[in-house]
């Protein structure tokens, strides 16, 4: 397919704007597994630097992929089979050429993105050409503006009739995935 | 706007398709009411028949609308300003006639409905058209039959390009209000 999905934890900026690393959450893992399996993603990779949290990351999916959440809801380990660690952004990128024969196209998301922004159309469009792309997702309050200036693309945010634009990046995910692959 | 959404925890089903209460938990609160408030939902309701539960998202409304949670992340009691509790969907329609002056249509979701199904752009131009609707979500496995069957319309399934379509019900609120809401 040429899809990937990047849940970034550092470089992150908190609401004052300083630089943080932020924790990985247990909803995070699952609702972006799942949607990422949904819509056909080819990997989903949970991005941060501190091993304690990457060995966490693992052993859920372990457990859930073939401990003994495999036998109470298969239906998880399946989406978790499409999950991987990575320390930073230039591993998932060695990650992705490694299977994908190729560098992705890093298209960064954010809620307050404005200037030259590319639509999803546009990424499925060229996704259907044979292009491959990252979707790169940052949590807490969002990426570091270093992210932000070095991708390829900046997504449109998600807006609704309303000027409250404040998504959980779970949603974000789920709505740019359904954007971009949805029958 | 005439668009209403309800989060139901009974009569839902388990794994095993028997009738169950679930709980409430944090992130469909928090996740549910900030894609509500993002594409211009009139009221969220959170159904649950047990009172403690009741009582514990309150608790948890009041924290972010005014308590200590205010000045701390304030968009959270924004989004939390559209939440209300209530004990069963009798009381949600109560409610929304109240508010609207009337009863919704009521349309239910399912990851796994069939037959004869309503698409997210009717709705769209039903609601442009003056309608109101209560979208009805549910927990654990998903809604009891008979939610299914008392409903007036079934909501199409969210399907990417496999055939795996396991959403969180977070996940599958927010795609929905895109399609339904989204610019």
């Amino acid at each position: 397919m040429g899809l990937y999905v990047a849940l970034v934890h550092y470089p992150t900026v908190n609401k004052q704007g300083a630089t943080v690393t932020t924790s990985v959450t247990n909803f995070d893992i699952h609702d972006i597994a799942r949607a990422c399996t949904t819509f056909g993603v080819d990997r989903y990779f949970i991005v941060t630097p501190v091993e304690l949290q990457r060995l966490f990351v693992e052993r859920i999916m372990v457990h859930w992929i073939e401990g003994s959440g495999a036998d109470y809801n298969p239906t998880r380990g399946e989406s978790l089979r499409g999950a991987e660690v990575a320390t930073d952004l230039a591993a998932v990128g060695d990650a992705i050429e490694r299977e994908a024969g190729r560098r992705p196209l890093w298209v960064a998301t954010s809620a307050r993105a404005d200037g030259r922004l590319m639509k999803s159309g546009e990424v499925r469009s060229r996704l259907a050409g044979g292009e491959t792309f990252c979707l790169v997702f940052g949590t807490g309050h969002g990426l570091h503006p270093e992210v932000m200036e070095l991708a390829d693309h900046v997504l449109e945010p998600i807006f609704g009739p309303t000027a409250y634009n404040h998504l959980s990046v779970r949603s974000a995910v789920s709505i740019y995935l359904d954007r971009i692959m949805g029958r």
